[in-house]
């Protein structure tokens, strides 16, 4: 199945499939730690990642509150909520949008029949 | 000014903002060794990449004539020339269809007056 990834480099931050990601599993999880587990990803990294973004965005997109190195837990805001939404409809937009063209491009791979590709 | 990324994962290859570069400066320089120097990538980096999308396409993205370490010169196929323009189609549809959501997320964007921040 064809993937379309997607990265948009605002002015002050970069959105793309990673920290969307992140977002997601925190919202899922109540965690960054958590999250950035589902990810393969240090506690470090994730936060770095949460911090970059509520450094970007005028409204913090996760809140967390205050607990030992694992954290006393964290959700995303109504503001993370909101850009969760929207990445995600500039996402479904794109693909939509340039189905065609994608289709195309398919229509000029070389046929495999390796086993397990897909 | 954002800017949008974007990057196709293919069954046997991924078209991203890379390849696609490479494919317009062989088109330009005619040569890989050139194209490649015009983005700071080792001629051997340069070269693997059109190997992999060569092998990725039915019909090869880019002819090379025989000659030394620097090449005989590199230019476009016919295939090649509909894999950039597919994929320059790609990234303007869907830019223009998310334009909203795109704008939705920088509007909500901390406001920075930093000096050279563009």
């Amino acid at each position: 199945m064809t993937e379309l990834r997607l990265r948009i480099l605002f002015d002050g931050v970069i959105l793309g499939p990673g920290k969307a990601e992140l977002l997601a599993h925190i919202r899922d999880t109540g965690s960054i730690a958590a999250a950035g587990r589902r990810m393969g990803m240090s506690y470090k990294r994730a936060w770095m990642l949460v911090e970059e973004m509520n450094a970007g965005f005028a409204l913090p997109v996760v809140a967390s509150a205050r607990g030992g190195a694992g954290g006393g837990g964290a959700h995303l805001t109504e503001a993370g909520q909101e850009v969760l939404r929207r990445y995600q409809l500039v996402l479904d937009t794109a693909l939509a949008a340039s189905a065609e063209h994608v289709a195309a491009l398919e229509a000029m791979l070389r046929p495999s029949d390796v086993a397990g590709r897909k």
